[in-house]
């Protein structure tokens, strides 16, 4: 198990290089992006996601020769590659890449590292409003260096929501993240979609968003936020309220244990309603 | 009419008030936020509206006796004052309260100025990412003193939207609203809500959001938005098609003519099936 020191070590180098790699994606000339399709749909890939992913793993696996690596556009669409108790960095190149094909300022490169499994700091930077976000295990969570904690927000009434129905290919899914989207927005004070799964997880962090939730998201997406949530006194859970999975991230993202578990609680209910349904159309 | 100096003078005056007013709602700690229900639902005021709203009439009408103003506040749910070829201010003092609430930085005022019942400035300021956004009659528009263009898309499917359903009220307004949605976002690269109708309109502007479509609004929400959208080349008509109408603002904001027409067809279409379907229930 790597100690303190290691850990400090890795972050500063880390936080330097993504700072750094930052500075690639701001104010980039339209003419410069090359967009691709992913697969079918609406999951666009652009040359800077690429760029930035090889100019982090190079360094970091310069730095660290035995480290290991999971990320977005290396694992592509095939399957993940396994979590070992390694030291492994957890790595989205551009969290957002839609916003940044617009330039709309919603969009980070998103940087954690496991060590036995478990995520040890993460690192959240958006280039265009300069904001960085970082956790070490233990030490709590900063923005641009200032500690950050979650909203005392407790009741759903009173929330503001961040929710992504995303591209979503399956139609099934598409009918479970509605249902929850429309269950959701009756029962909270109104909804945002930020883009970034990865700068709601930031947003519910520094308190300004009191919840986020997302299924079929990737370890890539949530490493960083998901330490820099827990440092900052969030609760963080499965959508069907037990342990969450970093491999297999179905999460809700909370201020707070009660308003995670009302969330919990109306997401499960309005799921079996959502199959019934779809049980009694088949 | 008022000549240009007129304008340049009411301009520079209103621009820095506004800056000023800024101030006082950047980092407001929760515990100074006084919030209230104006209506039945989740359209939410704090004093914070009030406060700016009287602050900007107050110089404002100092500096200018014969002005007349339209102000969200002083409005209220009455009926809307008749707007005349007197220089009309017409103020928001916050709009996207509910972000302001929860220190989400998506919020701003607006102010705008018609005179001979057509607008002749706009001023829009968000006070956290300090975004300044402005517009005279014919000079073009910036952002922070620099130009500004809307995006060059001209379909929809590469086009990033922002749509708001917002606290709707009347179900038969949220049924056109969601189906709305629904036909957008499945033509559209994707959607964005940001909270906000005034900065919606400021993000085409600034060509980071294609195209914004939202009923229902009010002149004081769109009327600084309207310049500056159309100073920075873009398209702004009516949602069914035909000019817009300051007093009843139904809208389509689009960086080209060509994506502005498309919305509208798609708008048109969909209302027709919406009703065909309200009909058949009934």
């Amino acid at each position: 198990m790597a100690n303190d020191q290691d850990i400090e070590k890795y972050f500063e180098f880390a936080k330097n290089l993504t700072l750094e790699a930052g500075q690639t994606i701001k104010n980039v000339d339209d003419t410069d992006k090359i967009i691709k399709s992913k697969s079918i749909g609406k999951d666009l890939v652009t040359n800077f996601d690429h760029q930035i992913e090889e100019f982090l793993i190079n360094a970091l696996s310069k730095e660290f020769p035995d480290h290991k690596f999971i990320a977005e556009e290396a694992t592509g669409l095939s399957e993940l590659p396994e979590l070992t108790d390694s030291p492994t960095w957890l790595i989205d190149p551009i969290d957002g890449t839609v916003n940044f094909i617009h330039n709309f300022s919603q969009y980070c490169i998103s940087v954690g590292l496991t060590i036995c499994k478990e995520v040890v700091l993460g690192i959240i930077y958006n280039p265009v409003s300069c904001e960085l976000y970082t956790a070490k295990k233990g030490q709590g969570a900063f923005l641009n260096e200032k500690p950050i904690r979650v909203s005392k927000i407790t009741e759903l009434k009173k929330s503001l929501l961040a929710f992504e129905v995303g591209s979503l290919r399956v139609q099934k899914n598409r009918d479970i993240a509605w249902a929850r989207f429309f269950a959701l927005f009756d029962s909270c004070q109104t909804i945002r979609n930020v883009g970034s799964a990865t700068l709601s997880m930031a947003y519910v962090a520094k308190g300004v968003i009191d919840c986020f939730q997302m299924d079929g998201l990737q370890p890539w997406d949530v490493a960083a936020g998901m330490i820099i949530v827990t440092e900052a006194g969030g609760t963080l859970i499965d959508s069907k309220g037990g342990p969450y999975n970093l491999m297999k991230p179905n999460i809700i993202v909370a201020s707070t244990a009660q308003l995670a578990c009302e969330v919990t609680k109306l997401i499960v209910d309005t799921d079996l309603k959502t199959q019934r349904k779809r049980l009694q159309r088949t």
